[in-house]
Formats: structure tokens, C-alpha cells, sequence
């Protein structure tokens, strides 16, 4: 049960973004910018980060929302997927994306945990500055919704169906297609 | 040195928003909502949670910045920042702020590690849900700030006195005045 009275029986960060209108816009922008603007990393790879990172902060709502997002998005589907969340370095991806995946995983350690050498290979793999810069506030980002979604306790989605069910409409609707026009504040309980 | 070809020399946070206006503007609007917006938190609560969540994190650049703005924004100014930082539960400071910063503390652990108990106590001490809500997302929107910050090895402003010059700043213009537009992200190295 969620800590606080939310007014509404949506699932996971949609819950609080249904609850708090002000904040979810800027919330939405950033999400939708993040892992769906122009950018050299394809959307698939995102939602890997995000998904990985999620993993790594055992929010379960979060993790199943994007791996299910990168399963539709990836030719290597939910096989790659579960590959990639046990373990990067091992999986069969690009040398590029595991040494993003290396940053991602220090940044969800701690912005400190970075390593010059961690940037280096990540360069040497081939990654541009932008692609790193990416990657580091994608890692960031999902430390935010990760401990927005569990602190506040939000009810995870019981269905795994429904996750690649809302994967899939993402594509085509975006980030901000179900958000509520601020000033309408949900203040019940 | 920053671990990317930032193309100016601002001081933390200020260089990334420069070097990337679209995911800069989401951010600054989180920031000004959290911060500055409507709510019954004042200003200078919300400033103190985000330092106590900086420190926490142990983030120089951001930490001195909020703690700066908590300075000039609280009647208790650098002495009551110092001991909150020191230790929230020791702090003078209102039964619901300290109970408020013990959920901020769980949350930059972890979303899973604010327990029942916290919110209770932070009810029973006469938070409302809306203010419960807020600091967590406070708290949770500063660990990626946090992580953005130092992720990228952003060079932190020397200065002490700078840093309270940009608090005072702040509260005439905002977290948004500095912004530039998107579409211009800057493409050095």
C-alpha cells in the first residue's frame, strides 16, 4: 500500500505523476527527451540503461517497465534483456554499449564512483562526449525515479502482460501522451 | 577537469545545463516547482532538505549551493545549516522538518528504505501527505542532480562567497533564468 493517500489505483510512477500534475510535466519532459529525442544512442539502448539501472536499484516496477520497453525495442529481445541485467560485461552487446553500461552502473553507485578510466574506454569503444553525457543523466534520472517510485511505495503492476502491453503503446505515444494538465492536484485522504 | 569536452567554464551543475539546453529546461523546471513553487513547505525548508540529501551524497558543488540558499532563506542561517547537516535529529529545528529530513536521508539510501514508521512519524508530527510526497521527491530528484553533477566530474566554483551571492540570486530569478534555449546544445571536443 502506498505510504501516502494517492487518490487513484494506477500502478508504479503513474500513480504519482496521476497525484502531482506540477511535477510530473517537467518529470515527462525529461523522460521523453531522455529516451526518445535525437540522440546517436537508438531508443533500445536507453531503455537498457534505464532497465539495468532500475535492476541495480531493485525498484521492480521500474525494472519491468523498461526491460520490457527494450525487449520490443531490440532485435535481441527479452533473452538480450535478461542477459544484459545479469551482468554487461558479459553479455552479446557492443563494446561501446557495455562500457556505457559500466558508467551507468557507477553513476547508480554514486556520481563519485566514475572513473577516468571507465570514460576513457568508453571513448575508446567509440562512445561521442554526448553519448556519455547521456548515459551518466539517464543513470541519474532513473536514481530519481527508482526512489520515487519505492519511496513513496507505489504498487507495482501484477501483470507481466501488461508491461509489454504499455512497452509497446510507448512507442508510439511517447512519455507524456497520459500526463494530467497541472493545477489539478489530487489532495484526497 | 570534467570527464567531457564541456565547451565553457561555468561551475557545476551551470556547465551541464549550458552544454545541454534540452535536457537542461525539464530539469530547471523540476528544480523550480520542488523548490520555488506552491506548497507549505517554505523555501528554505526545501533548500535545507536538498543540502542535507547534497551532503548526504557528498556532493561539494551542490551541497555548498543549497546549503547557501537555506543560509540566506532561514532565520537560523549558517549556524542552523550546520548542524543540520551535522546531525537533522539534534538540529533546532521542528519536530515535522526533522522527521521530514529522516525520510530524505532513507530516500537518498534508498526508495526502499523509508519505512512505515517514518511516515507515521512524519504524520504524527504534522506533515501532510502532500509535503511527505514532496520531500521524497525532493530528495529523490537531488541524487540525480548529485550524480549528474559528479558523474561528469564538473568542476566545483572555489569561491564561498560566490556561492552565496548565487543564492541571493536565486531568489529574485529562479532556477530557470539562467537557462538557454534548446536546440543548442554545444558540440565542443
Amino acid at each position: 500500500m502506498p505510504h501516502i493517500e494517492l487518490g487513484n489505483d494506477l500502478f508504479g510512477i503513474r500513480s504519482l505523476l496521476k497525484y502531482r500534475p506540477e511535477t510530473a510535466r517537467p518529470m515527462g519532459m525529461l523522460a521523453e527527451v531522455l529516451m526518445r529525442g535525437p540522440g546517436t544512442l537508438t531508443p533500445g539502448e536507453r531503455e537498457l540503461i534505464a532497465a539495468y539501472v532500475s535492476s541495480r536499484n531493485e525498484c521492480g516496477y521500474c525494472t519491468a517497465s523498461h526491460a520490457a520497453s527494450a525487449t520490443v525495442r531490440l532485435p535481441g529481445g527479452a533473452t538480450l534483456v535478461d542477459q544484459v541485467l545479469a551482468g554487461p560485461q558479459t553479455a552479446p552487446i557492443t563494446p561501446k554499449l557495455a562500457a556505457l553500461l559500466q558508467i551507468a552502473g557507477a553513476v547508480q553507485e554514486s556520481g563519485k564512483a566514475v572513473r577516468k578510466e571507465d570514460v576513457a574506454a568508453a571513448r575508446e569503444a567509440g562512445a561521442t562526449d554526448l553519448e556519455i553525457h547521456d548515459t551518466v543523466l539517464i543513470a541519474a534520472a532513473f536514481c530519481m525515479f527508482n526512489r520515487y517510485v519505492d519511496g513513496l511505495a507505489t504498487t507495482a503492476q501484477p501483470d507481466p502482460a501488461a508491461y509489454l502491453a504499455s512497452a509497446q503503446k510507448n512507442i508510439n505515444v511517447g512519455y507524456l501522451a497520459s500526463l494530467d494538465p497541472p493545477g489539478t492536484t489530487q489532495q484526497a485522504g
